[in-house]
């Protein structure tokens, strides 16, 4: 600012031209840049709804198919979408070639919009994944938390350990896999996926009985012990070091801060109602409770936690108001435009070709792939065993109930990959680990319930 | 990629350490970027929601408000959202100071977070106008704009055609301003804001009435006519120079453009209703939607038109179908979060210490705004006199409900603002028009239907 007003008050001739000199980069790369973000959105919404919908039809979760139509688009295949922090160049991107095919671009120019291109999309899914917490964190109800118990605690809390333990000395110790991406992979093995788990338990009638409301109750605990889990990965990424008085400090800060937000939740809650009810114009229920999510989101990061721990703990704040119902209707087309992004970008930066058997130097990451796979089954499975008091319980459809990863399995993939701290092998085995344990689940289950029913008959039999 | 994969396979040592090296910086700033990004969302939406609510209980339209908040937290007042395309530099932004705060920057860090954040803050904003002008489309009835014949179509035309030359021409020979921030600030002067106008005529009763139904048709002519000349005007700012063959390509293409699609509109709009009929997951309304709408607005951009065109023709095209009352009851809160960060960014990019009377150096941009103003209101108040063959109507407040320039005269002085084209004192100078304009118009408009009453009562009793 000073330097344009002294250029302004010296010389009079370039009053006209100086902002024009000043931006010419910018200025002339701006258009440029938002055609290839709109182009990239393009792709990103058609690749999402044909994913989606055949992944609906196959009665698989529609986020499976946009994190696989993501890897088609992506780096393992059409290139339309690809990312500087995973290793692509501009030369590798197709809507770039579209970009340079539209205008004559010097390779300077290329590489700045490619770089601007990529950055704005990835913030964009951060967006996506933000508001995806925020809305995860409306759908979780506090008292319903509240009542599954001890069953669904211990369940959850073995499901979180096993696995995590598991992977990340298995990682270091087997493979020599240094402690950072050891602990991020071994955290990205603990997730658990409600959705589909639940959708087969309705559909098999077992969504009430006492299996189904330890899987459901430990899923959800799972969801909040993963996001503080992930808070605490993502941070040690970020400093790259693990120190015990640091993982400390992020392991009590998370829970400082999610018990506290929730503690709070009653005056952010009032505040939140008086203020939405006393506005008139336009967005008066989204812009506070956005304004509020985002708030939180940045207090997140600014305490160099998470920003979706933030998100999520906004949204199970206002979970409790009595506006949730509007509140939900309102969220929901937001969520629809901007999560997209985030699934679809999180298969977009894998590159599956990392793992092609057919390449010798893959050897590693396909052994990796495969440990992952089967501690990520294992570790849940044991999970069944540690039901206590309840005999005659199926310990293997609990088991088996709490193996699909999904969203939350596929957020730690993409914060992990967009942060660096996993290299290709290791993003790649995630992925597929996510996908498969999500393939895996509803065949498994129905199989557990039918075995259970034949063992009963034989028994009444006998 | 093939670099990635050759230092992958020279050296298995940097197996681990390559993916984090090679994105040292990226991966480091982006979660202050993040944080950045969220920190700049707050601010705008408490700004949007203070003065878009203020100005509510003053019977203005909340855009004003938000356009003026804008300006209090941008480069004018409290420096919370500032923009290097408009000459700040990353110590004059408050949301940079308070991310210092939060981790020690390097200056280059510092720079770089800078400009990232602004970049992302700006690609919102122009997200949130093709959002707007989407909506805007969405909102305009072909039907009705074929309905209002002749009168309203020779009133718009004047009331185009009358500010735009008095504008440009009387800057360039007056004041010897360049031809491409000249025609920039002409073009701004077209616009003719239907909101505030139609709210006015309802509350005195007049929206019905002659005069009522001319203003509302020439508005909505106006909208089309303003977004054609801001596609070719942005188009001429790009290339940075004025070229007949150029300008006559923009015209014809502009109008190409939108006939065209209004035309193919019976065929997108079958399309679309089918897609969104077999859609079974979540956004199946919305994803075609917004993939119709930007891939429009990338191809505004890609034939060198502007994007907005681009959405604006798809919103027109959308609202012919069945399923418009659903889509816009969707597209509403999406446009209520992103269309508040366009307005206010336009009020923050402006800085209107540049013509704080104080200063003598400011004298010239001052006197360049109070003919802008001046222009803007004569030029408008004229196309009450080209009203013809109807004796008795009320010509002045035909003229008056032409006035005031609202959203769309924001989206020229956003969008010059953005592109480089307008310098400092044109750009307030643009702003201050819009705020007196939009300001003067409801008390104006109430004293020319009073004045005459008043003039048919005299009649009546003489």
């Amino acid at each position: 600012m000073i330097i344009a007003q002294s250029i302004f008050l010296s010389s009079p001739s370039s009053f006209w031209q100086f902002p024009l000199l000043a931006t010419a980069t910018e200025a002339e790369y701006a258009p440029i840049v938002l055609t290839g973000v709109l182009l990239s959105l393009v792709v990103v919404y058609i690749a999402s709804k044909l994913g989606g919908e055949l992944s609906g039809m196959m009665n698989f979760p529609p986020v499976l198919g946009e994190l696989i139509a993501g890897v088609v688009v992506g780096a393992s295949a059409l290139h339309l979408l690809v990312f500087p922090e995973n290793g692509a160049i501009a030369s590798d991107s197709i809507i770039i070639s579209i970009l340079q095919f539209i205008d004559t671009l010097s390779p300077e120019a290329v590489t700045s919009i490619f770089q601007s291109q990529s950055e704005i999309v990835s913030v964009l899914a951060e967006l996506g994944v933000i508001i995806l917490l925020f809305e995860i964190g409306l759908e979780s109800d506090l008292r319903e938390l509240k009542q599954v118990g001890y069953q669904a605690a211990v369940v959850a809390c073995v499901g979180v350990v096993v696995p995590f333990v598991a992977g990340t000395v298995g990682l270091m110790l087997l493979f020599h896999v240094p402690a950072i991406p050891a602990i991020f992979a071994g955290a990205a093995l603990t997730a658990t996926s409600i959705g589909i788990t639940s959708k087969v338990l309705s559909e098999l009638g077992h969504l009430k009985s006492k299996e189904g409301q330890i899987i459901v109750g430990a899923a959800v605990i799972d969801d909040v012990l993963g996001i503080i889990v992930l808070a605490v990965v993502a941070s040690l990424a970020k400093t790259g070091e693990v120190d015990v008085v640091n993982v400390v400090y992020l392991i009590v800060g998370a829970t400082v801060f999610l018990l506290g937000s929730i503690l709070l939740g009653n005056f952010f809650n009032k505040s939140f109602v008086a203020i939405a009810d006393k506005l008139q114009t336009r967005g008066n229920l989204v812009i506070p409770a956005f304004s509020f999510a985002f708030f939180m989101a940045f207090l997140g990061n600014a305490i160099h936690l998470e920003a979706i721990l933030g998100a999520f703990a906004a949204g199970l704040v206002l979970d409790e108001t009595d506006k949730r119902k509007e509140l939900d209707e309102q969220v929901k087309p937001i969520a629809d435009i901007l999560v997209p992004i985030f699934f679809v970008t999180v298969g977009a930066r894998v590159d599956l070709s990392v793992l092609n058997p057919a390449v010798a130097e893959n050897r590693e990451g396909l052994i990796i792939a495969i440990f992952l796979i089967v501690v990520a089954i294992v570790g849940k499975l044991v999970t069944g065993w540690s039901v206590f008091g309840q005999p005659g319980i199926n310990r293997s459809a609990i088991g088996i109930g709490m193996i699909p990863r999904g969203e939350v399995g596929l957020v730690f993939a993409g914060i992990g990959s967009a942060s660096g701290a996993l290299d290709k092998p290791l993003q790649a085995a995630i992925i597929i680990m996510v996908i498969l344990t999500t393939f895996l689940a509803p065949p498994l289950l129905r199989w557990a319930f039918k075995e259970e029913k034949s063992v009963k008959q034989a028994n009444l039999a006998g």
